[in-house]
C-alpha cells in the first residue's frame, strides 16, 4: 500500500469508529461517521447520532466551520441526495466548498444508490472510493441491519439468534435448568445485542420459566443511552399468563403478545393485559405452537412478516430451544451470537440449538461465517453469520477436505 | 515489578520457549530449558530434548564452556539430585562454578522434590525461585503430563479427550456422517496433540468407519522429529475386522486391541494379527462394550490400568461418541481439545460429546477451566481442563449467579 493510500485509510478508519458510536440508537438509519481533513490535519468530525438527528457529514460539516472550504471529507457511506429529515448532504457538502469525497460503502438502496455521488460529481468534486477492504466490510458489517433492510421486497426483519450454551452445546439439562450456563461476562456482552435490536423475541416457556423483564442492562452505557426493545413473546395458549409476569410491565419497554387468532382468551385477562397497555396481535394461524413436539407448526415467516410491517427492523431471539429450532428450520436466521459458558452437561433428552433439524448429510448443514471469537471470563463468544440460503444453495457448501486421509 | 524481576522473568521465559522445543519427545521426561546469564548476557542455552538425552542444564553448561563460573542458570525445573540416565545435575552445576540458580518449579516426584534445591544450598549456592506466577503456571501446564504421572498411586495415564464439534456441539449428523465437520487448519492442530501423547485411542466404530492411520502428519515437523503414538483400539469382538485396516500396518506405529477375555476370536484372524505384530489384552471385563446401548458397562478405569502398567503416561481420546461418553461418565478425562467447526448439524439424535450424562442439575455440571482459545481458519478450538472431581466436590461448582435478575 503506498502512502497516501494509507493515510486515506487512517482517516476512513477515524470515521468508522465514529460511525460505531451511537450504539443500537440509529435504527431505522444506517450507522454514519465523518471525518474532514485539510493539510493533513483532522479538522471536523461527526457521526450520525440517532434517527432523527442530523447526518454525520452535517455534524462534520458544523465542526469544520469554514475551514470546510478546500478540503477532503471522508465518509463511511455515500452521502444522501434526498430531503428527509435533514435536507440533502450532498448539498451541504457542495455549499461549504468541499473539493473531494472518499467513501467506503454506496448507498446500499437500490433506489437512489449512486445519486449521491453523481450529484457531487456534477458539482466538480472529486469522489473516490477507498481502496482498502477491510473499510468496506467495516462499513457493510456496521449496518448489516440497515442493508438487509434495504433489500426491495424484503419481507422480515433481520434475525439475530442468541444462545447461551455448554461447550457441549446443550442450551439447559435434560431437566431444563438453564440458570446459569454463562457468567456476567457474556451476560454483560448479550445485552449490548439487545441494544442493537428493535425487538427481542421469546417463546411462552421462558417467559414462564424465567419470568424476565428482557431490558438493556449495560454497566458502561449511561441510563440515558439505554434504548430497551420491544419485547414480543410468541404464545399458543394464555394459560399461566398472570398479572406478576415483570415483561407485563411496559413502562419500561413495549410488550407484544402475538398468538393464533383461534386461542381463546378470558376476557378478564384480556382486559388486565390492556390495562397495562400490552399490545396483542392475534395471528392467523391455526397452528401456532411454541413446543417442540409441534414442530414446524409455528409459521415463523408469518410473525416475522408481521414485524416488519409494524416497522421491526431487527429481532434478536432468545429462545428458548423451541423457538431457536423454529427459527432455524424456517431458515430465518441472520446471524447468531452464541455465548459458550465452561460446562458439560450431556445427555441425549438435553436440550441443544436445533433438535428438529432434519439434516442427514453433513454437507447439507449451514456453513457459518464465523466473523469473531472473544473469550470473556470462563466463557467464549462465537459470532457468526449465517449462510444466505437459496433454493438448492446448500449443497453448494460442502466441507473442506482433508490434505490427507485421516 | 523491580527491574531486576523483569529480568528474571525475561531469561526465565526464554528458559521456559526453550523447554518447550521438543514437542511430544521427552515423555515420560519433563520439558525443560536452562539459561545461563552472566553480566546480563546470555552465555549459554539448552533444554532437554528427549529422553536418556542429556538434561537441560547439562546442554547449557556445555553451550556456555568455562564461561559458566559464577554465572547466574535459570532453569524452569528444579535440578535433578539423582543418578539417572545422566549423572546428577546439581553436581554439574557446582562443578562448573555456578553461583546463582534461579528455578521455577519443584520437582513433582514427592520422593526427590526438594533434594536437588538443598544439594545445591549445601554447596554454598543462592538458589531463588522465580517470583512471577506466569513463569510458574506455564512450567506447570508445559509439564502437566508428568506432574499427574509423578502422583503416587496413580492408577492411570494422563487422558485428553479431542473432539471435532458443531457449534451446536454435534460429534456427527443423526446418519453419522462426520466428514468433516472442521477443516484442515483445525485438523493441523489437533495432530499436535498425537505427537504429545504416548497413545491414541479409539473405539470400534471410529476404526470401521474412518479406517485411520492414527499417525502424526505434522508439515511444520521435520519427518525424523515425529513421534507415532501407540493406537489403541477398544473392541468388544472382532467382526469386520479385516487384513486391510490401515492400523494393521505396524510398521508405521504399534498397534494393541484391547477386548473382553470372553471375547471368541477366530484362529485365522489371531494368526493374521499376530503376523502384522499387532498386540492384544485380553482383559478381564465381561461386559466390555463400546456402543451407547450399555453406557457404564466399559470399566474405562480398567482399561487405563492396564495403559498405565504398559508405561504409557498419556492417552489421547479420539472417540466417537459411545468412547467420549464412556470416558466421560467414567470421570478420567483430564483434559478437552475441543474443535468446532462452523456448521449448525442440529437433530437429537445426532451425536454429542457426553449422550449418556446423567446430570439433572446445572450446578453438577462440570466446570472445565478454559486455558487457551484460539481461532483456527473457520474453527474455533477451546482447550480446557477438566476440574479434579474428589467426592461429593461436584456440589462446589455452583454457577456463578448473575449480578441482576435476568
Amino acid at each position: 500500500m503506498d502512502k497516501n493510500q494509507a493515510q486515506h485509510q487512517k482517516y476512513m478508519q477515524r470515521a468508522l469508529n465514529l460511525a460505531a458510536q451511537p450504539l443500537g440508537l440509529v435504527s431505522p438509519n444506517p450507522y454514519v461517521g465523518a471525518v474532514i481533513v485539510k493539510n493533513n490535519k483532522i479538522i471536523g468530525e461527526g457521526y450520525h447520532h440517532q434517527a432523527g438527528a442530523p447526518h454525520a457529514e452535517i455534524n462534520a460539516l458544523r465542526n469544520a466551520g469554514a475551514n470546510a472550504r478546500d478540503a477532503t471529507i471522508y465518509v463511511t457511506l455515500e452521502p444522501c441526495n434526498h430531503h428527509g429529515r435533514t435536507g440533502p448532504c450532498t448539498q451541504a457538502l457542495i455549499d461549504a466548498g468541499i473539493r473531494c469525497v472518499i467513501y467506503a460503502l454506496e448507498d446500499p438502496n437500490p433506489l437512489v444508490s449512486g445519486q449521491g455521488l453523481a450529484r457531487l460529481v456534477a458539482a466538480g468534486i472529486k469522489v473516490f472510493k477507498i481502496e482498502a477492504q477491510e473499510c468496506l466490510d467495516q462499513s457493510v458489517f456496521l449496518n448489516r441491519i440497515f442493508i438487509h433492510n434495504q433489500q426491495e421486497n424484503i419481507a422480515r426483519p433481520y434475525v439475530i439468534l442468541k444462545a447461551a450454551l455448554s461447550l457441549d452445546g446443550k442450551l439447559a439439562t435434560q431437566d431444563y435448568d438453564s440458570k446459569w450456563i454463562t457468567t456476567d461476562a457474556a451476560r454483560q456482552k448479550a445485552h449490548y445485542f439487545r441494544q442493537q435490536c428493535d425487538a427481542i423475541l421469546i417463546g411462552r416457556g421462558t417467559l414462564l420459566s424465567d419470568n424476565p423483564n428482557l431490558t438493556v442492562r449495560i454497566d458502561a452505557i449511561s441510563k440515558s443511552l439505554i434504548k430497551n426493545p420491544i419485547r414480543i413473546v410468541l404464545l399458543s395458549d394464555f394459560s399461566e399468563i398472570t398479572k406478576n409476569l415483570n415483561i407485563l410491565d411496559t413502562t419500561l419497554a413495549r410488550t407484544l403478545f402475538i398468538y393464533p387468532n383461534t386461542t381463546a382468551i378470558d376476557a378478564d385477562l384480556v382486559e388486565m393485559l390492556r390495562s397495562k397497555q400490552v399490545e396483542m396481535i392475534a395471528c392467523n394461524l391455526p397452528t401456532l405452537k411454541d413446543n417442540l413436539d409441534n414442530k414446524n407448526k409455528l409459521d415463523i415467516k408469518e410473525v416475522l412478516n408481521i414485524l416488519k410491517k409494524l416497522n421491526i427492523h431487527s429481532v434478536l431471539i432468545e429462545g428458548g430451544p423451541a423457538i431457536h429450532s423454529a427459527f432455524l428450520e424456517a431458515q430465518c436466521v441472520d446471524e447468531l451470537a452464541l455465548f459458550y459458558g465452561a460446562r458439560l452437561i450431556g445427555a441425549k433428552n438435553a436440550p441443544s440449538l436445533w433438535d428438529t433439524s432434519n439434516i442427514h448429510a453433513l454437507g447439507d448443514a449451514p456453513f457459518i461465517n464465523i466473523i469473531e471469537t472473544e473469550r470473556l471470563d470462563q466463557n467464549v463468544f462465537i459470532h457468526g453469520l449465517m449462510p444466505h440460503i437459496q433454493e438448492h444453495d446448500a449443497q453448494e457448501h460442502h466441507a473442506q477436505e482433508p490434505k490427507k486421509g485421516e
